[in-house]
């Protein structure tokens, strides 16, 4: 069926023609549909069958452009196959954590996956005060299990090469090089600044030489260091989760690329919402301290819980490749040094990409809603001003941060829990 | 027409069949054919027009197989589309240094390119103790050029990560990370180390931690940082030079790698030339002190002459990408110290990947003649244990030497020039 794009009433007919479905939906006679309609690239149902409410399934279908800016802003379809192909390869690794597609069209851009129904969407309960204690678990297991899995350090460099070129994927690359590690940096019309910054301090971030070239640095490792499949997306607004279990959706920005991408957008993420705690906890009429805390030892969880798990598993798989590399005495040792310095490595980078991400989301084009949704414009500026001085420490000092409590002592010297 | 070999009396026929060739040949009556035995991969023909000898090509025939060992190693037939596709590449960006492809048969696997037939392999040139007075500034406007225009601080993204694509090379890849990262640092039945040297220095070298942490280093990043298509294999066997001009050839092993790469085997491959030269002058009765000095000045020269032209690249064009980022008061220092920051990282891999040649070329599979051609083992033992030390100091102490005055000091002292 060549590409058209599929109107509400049009959803059942597209799905009952799909025998792909036949195990999902028993009847296609009383489904309902419903859109959503706060997909930012994509058009997103919800079909659930009335007689059978457990029979259901999300529905996406692309647009050739960005679906919350409009066909101004065009957008390749390419992304519907990258997302596909990124889901079934993290399921493969991750079965738990990642939803199963039932069906892909590549000619109609359409995928029909697993109906996350009894679950969230992490980063709008974060901001109500929700705690999800699996979560730091699961996300350190999703990336050291994907990131591993996907390395030169268990692929041979065929599998790995060829991976590369799959995912190769210029048009939602440069969609990250721009917005998260260019635009926020310079005066830009994507940029859209809390109206309370005053354009001196503006001026004043935009003018700093040692976090300009802190951040071009970062960009450009992202743009070269193809060390894994990356997600690409990786942020509160990608998990979904319960009280019992995270799954992790919208890989359509995945490549192989950095492996300190990922975990550094989780740590910045999450320290952003730490800081908007301050303000939404006391709105709430409670104390804010203990959800911070939880929300700053979970930033500082994802680093050791990442660490720890994709050590382990290197360290289990360390003969796949390199068993007479390292079969001399004391050998072991010295893998083990080497494993350290490489995650040393993955350590700094993540601070820096962590840094670049709340610079981003304080002052680019798509904020998050912990503090950007926050109508006090002055208080807003308060915790925007924090947000960007423990970016630009992240930025500067990353390889001086000798550790996980280092980085975290830099953001409760900015921003203490009190 | 399908691949077959082609025996030496099939090239006439073989040439005078296709058209292309018709400017360089007027009649295919009178060719002379001359198979040059030594082509490592390949079978290589000098084809001439007796009756004009100035209508002269150079024919080259892949076969599935490396060449000088035989069947039994297996070779992809695509190095021979990789090399017509950097050829070109190259010779867009340094037509002055990069002979001319006439004629490409993806089946047959032939490539039919200008013939260099005034010119010699400098390696053999400079062991009998040639100097080249251009060779250094042609080497490092190659450098410059070739990595500047490939890497992403010319191309835009899209272009990039094509390139990224087209040149995907697992198999000659592999060649590399076994040969120069993987085998001479352990236990490998491809290692052929000079007898001479005691199985005690090798196992030493082999359970020298450090080194060996640094070495797997250098091969990660080999494997994962595409900055730029690189020509993969930089020495003094890829260059055919004469007093007036140089040439680069066969780059059957490129692939868009990290910058350092081929800087460094440039620099590692003067430094074993350096080493050899106190033999090679001795021997034919001369005081070997000036040669010396200019293949050490060369190797120095190699790292400032890269670094000045390829930052003189960036900074004509930094307005291609960045001019909104780097435009505030004092921007243009900051973007110069964004350039020199990032050299900076660049030498030090050059270092490192000059250290992990060295080990190679003295204990792995293929050796420099300037020092393995040495019949008298004791003496080639003395040049392989201060080729090994320069090694070991370079990889270990990469991110310390500040500067490659420093790095000069440290092959002096091991090596001093007296």
């Amino acid at each position: 069926m060549p590409y058209h794009l599929l109107t509400e009433d049009k959803v059942v007919p597209f799905l009952a023609s799909r025998p792909e479905l036949g195990h999902i939906f028993t009847s296609f006679a009383n489904l309902e549909v419903k859109e959503i309609g706060d997909g930012n690239l994509n058009f997103v149902y919800f079909v659930t069958d009335r007689d059978e409410p457990s029979r259901t399934v999300v529905m996406k279908q692309a647009v050739p452009y960005v679906r919350v800016v409009g066909e101004s802003w065009p957008l390749t379809l390419e992304r519907t196959r990258i997302e596909v192909l990124a889901l079934r390869r993290q399921r493969e690794i991750c079965p738990r954590l990642v939803p199963e597609v039932y069906l892909y069209d590549p000619e109609m851009c359409v995928v029909v996956m697993q109906n996350l129904d009894r679950h969230k969407v992490v980063r709008g309960e974060i901001i109500r005060g929700v705690r999800f204690p699996r979560l730091v678990d699961d996300l350190t297991t999703f990336l050291a299990r994907t990131l591993f899995y996907t390395s030169d350090f268990y692929l041979d460099g065929a599998t790995k090469k060829q991976m590369v070129g799959e995912f190769l994927s210029p048009e939602l690359c440069r969609i990250t090089e721009d917005l998260v590690f260019t635009d926020p940096f310079e005066e830009n019309a994507t940029n859209s600044p809390n109206p309370a910054l005053t354009a001196a301090e503006l001026a004043a971030l935009r003018g700093d030489a040692p976090l300009k070239c802190a951040a071009a640095e970062m960009k450009h490792k992202f743009m070269t260091q193809a060390e894994a499949l990356i997600h690409g997306d990786f942020h509160l607004g990608s998990y979904m989760a319960n009280q019992e279990e995270t799954f992790i959706i919208d890989p359509e920005f995945a490549f192989v690329g950095p492996m300190g991408f990922d975990v550094g957008k989780t740590i910045g993420n999450l320290l952003l919402a730490y800081l908007s705690q301050d303000y939404h906890r006391r709105q709430a009429g409670q104390d804010p301290r203990p959800f911070q805390s939880w929300l700053l030892d979970s930033a500082a969880a994802v680093w050791t819980g990442f660490a720890r798990k994709f050590e382990a598993l290197w360290a289990e798989h360390m003969d796949r490749h390199d068993a007479a590399y390292w079969a001399f005495p004391d050998g072991e040792r010295a893998a083990a040094a080497w494993r350290a310095a490489f995650l040393d490595r993955v350590f700094h980078d993540a601070l820096g990409y962590a840094g670049c991400v709340m610079v981003r989301r304080t002052l680019g084009l798509a904020k998050v809603a912990d503090i950007a949704a926050i109508p006090e414009l002055e208080q807003r500026a308060a915790l925007d001003r924090k947000a960007l001085a423990i970016a630009r420490r992240l930025l500067v000092e990353r390889d001086r941060l000798a550790s996980i409590e280092d980085a975290m002592a830099v953001v409760t010297a900015v921003a203490p829990c009190r």
